[in-house]
């Protein structure tokens, strides 16, 4: 079940995983005693990379496509987080209305996360419909999965204050479109009904660099108790906006703080004895595609590597983040794999390795070519083992991708606080 | 993974699963709607029994052992669940006192079981330790486990108010002892902490027409809700107390009793056309004991099979239920076969079967010589498929079996209310 894993056995990590599994009750009472003051979001997914010497979240999804690719043996833990998600956000609920993503309509493979949601909140006691955001879609239209079965997709009826489809009036809507087009206006000002994620986690006003301030924070708390240094969580990153990468000035400044970076981390590796050569990826600020990220070991690559990208590409590169690259030194028969943990409310519901056979340790996952192995972390392989030499269970390193997954969640729920543009401001 | 069932695969049951699978959305929302207002046991565990016509619970656990003979891939769905009870319990909980029966020292299936719920409060965020009845056992005494591993068993220390261990003052007391032999003085009077489940859910206090009553309660609005005849799901009981079995008017009384039941069961096997001779049981009222069970498909048989009980067993039917008997009518591998199913908070947690080779249809299977065989229930087999013919997919019959059983569950939910010494009484 489990892939063979060839990870490096040595080093700091190690050391973090021997230190988690001891501290597993005083982390799960941690967090514990963090869901009392923070609200963790509806479902989630966090990209990792595990470089042996450090472990960082790269990626923390709030509209989490892919959870057709956990097995079935977890999906029985999924209809349980929902089932407690439910039953604190509307316990009288008895309609669901998702909204998928346009490309349900002709992506299979999307399609198939979406039937998976389906049956994992229809499990969990809910009338599940999906109402589509693709307005060529005027009538029930019914779309077919590769598995023989098929799909509904409705046209959204709104109303003044509440959104639904025909004859079907949701308690909660669930979002699983990260609104990178924008917040379309049926979206906007539903006050009577539960509306999730709320519209301000959708790329069209969120930011990653909130995020790595919140996961920043988060990693800061957890590393203190814990007792060990946050920079084996917490990849360093940088914040500039208002850039014009055609104009010299622009480039000027995003050169410096590469460099700056760059140095931050040669200095890090030095102490910890690391035999690498450091890099930084450059990532828009917003949305999540991979065309735009562009990763470098010396600042003075930067201007070539980014005239090489399309005229959008660039476009995309006026908010930036310059982020410590953490090379993934996970394998999966020979090919790099980043583990993608996916969670629901709180708990951790499963997960799976991004695998890529053409790419470099330091290079991004997401693209084209990559495949999936399920990964049952759900299995007995979520639960950690005892007095297993560090490094060489795989239980238990899901365990630690658990637990630092669960950190990104917890810092999405701080950003999301910080972001909310309904909150309350004491003063 | 999923033993091959032989069971009748026509007849009502089906036809009950069929209704269950296309109802799941509106079962699921109904118990969530019930515990609102009830609070689900910490923890139990449910033995049916299918006979193809009906499928009925004849036991609920409220001091479950046994979770041992859950296979690995189900604890993580365990730890969550703990982790939803905990959270609702006492959130801020760092230690839990578990006090196991006494046969903990010397019974290695049972401490099996109790290794079991130590690594599942312990991986749901908990310091665990071990808090034992037994006065024999004056200082940490180290117990070894079949696998290698130990477990440590240390005196309850009581003071004023609490209950704990030397340097360990736990927030939740959790009860593995089902209190057949009394309520300890040390349980006694605990206001300070959380014991769990309450004293009146022991053998002492509690009564099994109490359960019952509740469970005829629940089947009929849960019956009411799928439209069909509870006596499907419901098996009928009589209750009598103050019986003197050496006398000739306490058994004229009971066999009386056994009589009217097995007329009703005759009439209900006539009006569904069912070609089997009924039988009824007749038990202890309290206790789990199998010793005093008598199985009979005459009255006239009663005062036979009583007298042919030992001493101990006939004074233990002072109190009785004369219950309608359910056959079971699942094999595995050509022997008889209960479901178990096991429940923490309001979740199925796992499943087995309890299989007897040498034991017809209607007698207790629980007896020296039963084994056990884990039935995944937590694995893709929790979850139903649809479109699969009724009677056929394990998965479906599972998922049934979860939902029965927590119906019981919800029966001991109601029980408790109505039982609680302490209630507050509103008028």
């Amino acid at each position: 079940m489990v892939p063979h894993l060839i990870t490096a056995l040595t080093g700091p990590i190690n050391e973090l995983e021997q230190r988690i599994l001891e501290s597993m009750p005083a982390i799960e009472r941690w967090f514990r005693l963090e869901w009392m003051e923070h609200t963790p979001p509806f479902y989630s997914s966090v990209d990792l990379r595990n470089a042996g010497f450090k472990l960082a979240p790269v990626d923390t999804n709030l509209f989490p496509g892919g959870f057709n690719n956990l097995t079935p043996a977890m999906l029985p833990l999924a209809v349980q987080a929902a089932m407690a998600a439910i039953e604190k956000i509307c316990p009288e609920a008895k309609n669901l209305l998702l909204v998928p993503e346009n490309r349900a309509r002709t992506n299979s493979f999307y399609l198939s996360n979406i039937a998976t949601l389906v049956r994992v909140f229809s499990q969990a006691g809910l009338n599940v419909r999906l109402g589509t955001l693709d307005e060529t879609i005027a009538v029930p239209t019914q779309v077919d999965l590769p598995d023989g079965t098929h799909l509904t997709l409705e046209p959204l009826l709104r109303n003044r204050g509440r959104l639904g489809l025909k004859d079907f009036d949701p308690c909660t809507i669930l979002v699983n479109n990260d609104l990178s087009a924008g917040v379309p206006r049926v979206l906007e000002h539903l006050h009577e009904q539960y509306l999730l994620p709320p519209l301000h986690a959708g790329w069209t006003l969120r930011r990653k660099h909130q995020h790595f301030r919140a996961y920043e924070e988060v990693a800061k708390k957890f590393s203190k108790l814990m007792g060990m240094d946050p920079w084996l969580i917490n990849p360093g990153f940088a914040h500039l906006d208002g850039l014009d990468l055609t104009d010299g000035s622009s480039m000027d400044a995003l050169q410096t703080q590469a460099d700056a970076m760059l140095t931050k981390v040669r200095r890090k590796y030095k102490e910890y004895g690391i035999q690498e050569k450091p890099f930084v990826a450059v990532k828009p600020d917003a949305g999540t595609g991979g065309k735009s990220i562009v990763m470098v070991r010396d600042a003075k690559d930067l201007p070539e590597k980014i005239a090489a990208l399309g005229k959008d590409a660039q476009a995309a590169l006026s908010e930036v983040i310059i982020q410590e690259g953490v090379p993934t030194y996970e394998r999966v028969h020979d090919a790099m794999a980043e583990p993608v943990v996916y969670m629901m409310d709180r708990y951790v519901v499963g997960g799976f390795y991004r695998v890529h056979a053409d790419r470099g340790s330091d290079e991004s996952l997401k693209a084209p070519g990559s495949s999936f192995v399920p990964l049952a972390f759900a299995e007995s392989s979520q639960l950690p083992r005892f007095g297993e030499k560090p490094g060489v269970s795989a239980p238990n390193r899901f365990y630690m991708y658990g637990v630092i997954a669960r950190l990104a969640m917890l810092a999405a729920s701080y950003e999301l606080e910080a972001t909310d543009p309904d909150a309350e401001v004491y003063e």
